[in-house]
């Protein structure tokens, strides 16, 4: 019997980028982010084949989800790939239904990420083992392999597996068209680029200009701070794109559910696409209320939105009109796969958060996952982008002229240079080292 | 000026005990659980001083909690009691939205049950600073002050601060009847401790007839394994409990939505007065879905809640008939009292679940709290009790003749015996490193 791979031993690293040092990040409820990971490796028997995971943090804490995410590690070990991904849907059940850890969640929070961190580990793994990338691996799944990666359980009143499994082999027949037209075309993209709230004036002119030289036609901007400011930067970045490119707003939670309407309604004039985390990430009856309120303004959430449950409610009291996905928020791939199905079911368009490290690695894949085998179409969606730490990923992904284009080498992207893993790790890489000594 | 007392330095431990040796704790999701704690002390410039803390955790990931934990100590250090009390819901808004950490949450999971263990640490610091029990010193803060201990933050379309205010006020004039009441009669509690799904059926009925005997008119089940294993044992208990006494089933979380509704009808016959847990404790729209199905069966659930957002659209929804808040679980005391005024603004009886480690220790001063300042009534109101491992805590919950009684000592009660802590500490204790040398 063949064993290999196996996993044999893990590692897990605290990795923290100071990105504080600068206003990047900045936004209303998070205002000194640096930009960190629980950075995890999965070693086998096999010379050479390792899976690497994350999960993004904003800093501090980070060594919480690095303990986590070893608790987690150690139930891969003594498994074999084949062990895990014949029955996906079981294993990744098993460590998020740990009879003892789940408590700790049960799958959200900090659990949760570190789910994610290994889960998507565990992808990298096994694509690499198959010699392609994550997204072409899923693309030429089965549909039953496809569905097989996924853990149904609490979705039985709104998404059947027959259901699922039925949406998957209707996309077949133009599969390989929509392969075609992403390698010539890439998958839309949007900047949140020019609009954080830490930036000047003249910073977001700037970065506008350039942006739609380089053929953007999304923007996104940072509010909820300040509303006559909101409303000066708002009209700025308006004058700068002109009327027919798409300009989205973004308070990261900052708004009780009546505010949020009023606030939105006050910055409606400069025709908005969606508001994005208007309110509490677990609020879903408020967003609810918001969306019928504001439209025909999108409502958009789930960068916090902490899993497929929390976006089940969301999709069945029509809350929201974008289904932001986050790659290291929901417990890896496999659970990703579920809500996209369930925003497919539901017929929302499926627009991933992405920013931060690594996360506009992991989307990359899950777009092009979606547009072949899921949601099947273009319509209303955009993929962020945020040009910031690429180049510290060994396969960074690549965005040009506003499209995210499909990654080419095996693996799920997040895999980061080992001069990087060494120089930020927390608090014994030399880059913490000397700013932790500096210190009084 | 005076700084005393100050906070000058922390400890976090990881507690276990290896309940899982026996059943007890045994459900239908938590099959071996060692009720385990992040056990926090306060240490303060006033010889003697100190507060106590912990929030219950299950075993394996207590560690996570106590790294989570000690990334909150620290935001205390150096501050006075007052400095923290004075403006209690700012300080509980400082540690709940620390720009870094929260992104690992926000208010949920790991970080949230840490900062119950944090807060309430802090809360039995105040009350030992003021040499009263935790219930006599919020029954003694004036309404203003009460109310000054809440975040509000997006609570405002359910329930404003004003509205709470309101609330407390009008329950002025009968405060201290009721507290004569609470010392003569107590605070009528229900057991657990007979229906654990682990037990034989013989141990079920002489529990039953134990329990009857001292007076106990409530009593719980654990359901979801197995559905005709379910009714005998559903029938069983009627038949040791008489028509009269009443009989609640927890199913803790175990069904989809759809199978809830036809489980429940399938053991209505025994005359159900709550059903505890029938899905995902995220899922508040399915929750309300069962509970249009099967009145006039209640819904019950809330130990897994992350947070008083949840709360208030169960209770918007109508999802829920009994609001079993958790002393650990939600961030606190705090956020506990956000709560009770939304379950006193939508009508829902607050029905804390209690077990584990030190949980009956704090509601036994929740349950006072609730009926002294907020919910005013017995109407319907039953507190969990298990009658596990109280004899670790220096300042024990009493509970005879079928109820709470009032504690008597300065502080929170959660506060264990140096022994315990130095025999039971995770993975050096004497009790752990003979069992853990004992594995191969």
């Amino acid at each position: 019997m063949n064993r290999a791979p196996t996993i044999t031993s893990y590692e897990v690293i605290d990795l923290r980028f100071p990105t504080s040092d600068e206003a990047h990040g900045s936004d209303a409820m998070h205002a000194d982010p640096d930009y960190s990971a629980a950075y995890v490796v999965l070693r086998t028997d096999v010379a050479g084949l390792e899976g690497h995971g994350l999960t993004f943090t904003l800093g501090r804490g980070t060594d919480v989800c690095v303990a986590a995410a070893e608790r987690l590690c150690e139930m891969t070990i003594g498994l074999t790939l084949a062990e895990i991904t014949r029955d996906f849907a079981n294993f990744w059940r098993r460590l998020t239904s740990e009879s003892q850890l789940r408590w700790l969640g049960p799958e959200k929070g900090v659990v949760h990420l570190a789910t994610a961190a290994v889960v998507n580990a565990i992808w990298d793994l096994w694509a690499k083992a198959e010699g392609k990338p994550v997204w072409k691996l899923v693309a030429d799944l089965t549909p039953e392999q496809l569905i097989g990666c996924i853990d149904f359980r609490y979705l039985g009143n709104a998404l059947t597996r027959d259901e699922a499994l039925r949406i998957v082999e209707a996309n077949e027949p133009d599969k390989a068209d929509r392969e075609q037209r992403l390698r010539a075309d890439g998958f839309p993209a949007y900047t949140t680029s020019a609009g954080w709230l830490g930036y000047s004036d003249d910073q977001i002119r700037q970065l506008c200009r350039e942006a739609i030289a380089d053929g953007w036609n999304a923007f996104k901007l940072k509010v909820g701070a300040d509303q006559q400011d909101d409303r000066r930067r708002a009209a700025l970045i308006r004058e700068e794109i002109g009327p027919h490119r798409r300009l989205m707003i973004d308070a990261n939670q900052r708004w009780e559910v009546g505010e949020a309407i009023e606030w939105v309604r006050a910055l409606a004039e400069f025709d908005l696409w969606w508001v994005e985390e208007p309110t509490s990430p677990d609020d879903v009856v408020g967003h609810a209320e918001i969306a019928r309120a504001i439209a025909p303004i999108g409502v958009a959430t789930g960068e916090q939105c902490q899993n497929r449950v929390i976006f089940k409610q969301f999709l069945q009291l029509n809350a929201i009109a974008f289904c932001q996905i986050d790659s290291c928020r929901l417990g890896g791939l496999n659970e990703v796969l579920a809500v996209m199905l369930l925003a497919k079911k539901f017929g929302v368009p499926v627009c991933p958060h992405a920013g931060g490290v690594g996360l506009c690695e992991y989307v990359n894949h899950l777009i092009m996952i979606d547009y072949l085998r899921i949601g099947a179409s273009l319509e209303n969606r955009v993929c962020e982008f945020v040009d910031h730490l690429h180049e510290h990923f060994v396969d960074p992904c690549v965005v040009t002229g506003g499209a995210y284009r499909l990654p080419q080498a095996p693996g799920y992207s997040a895999q980061i240079h080992p001069e990087t893993l060494a120089a930020y790790r927390y608090p014994d890489g030399p880059i913490w080292r000397e700013r932790l000594g500096a210190k009084p």
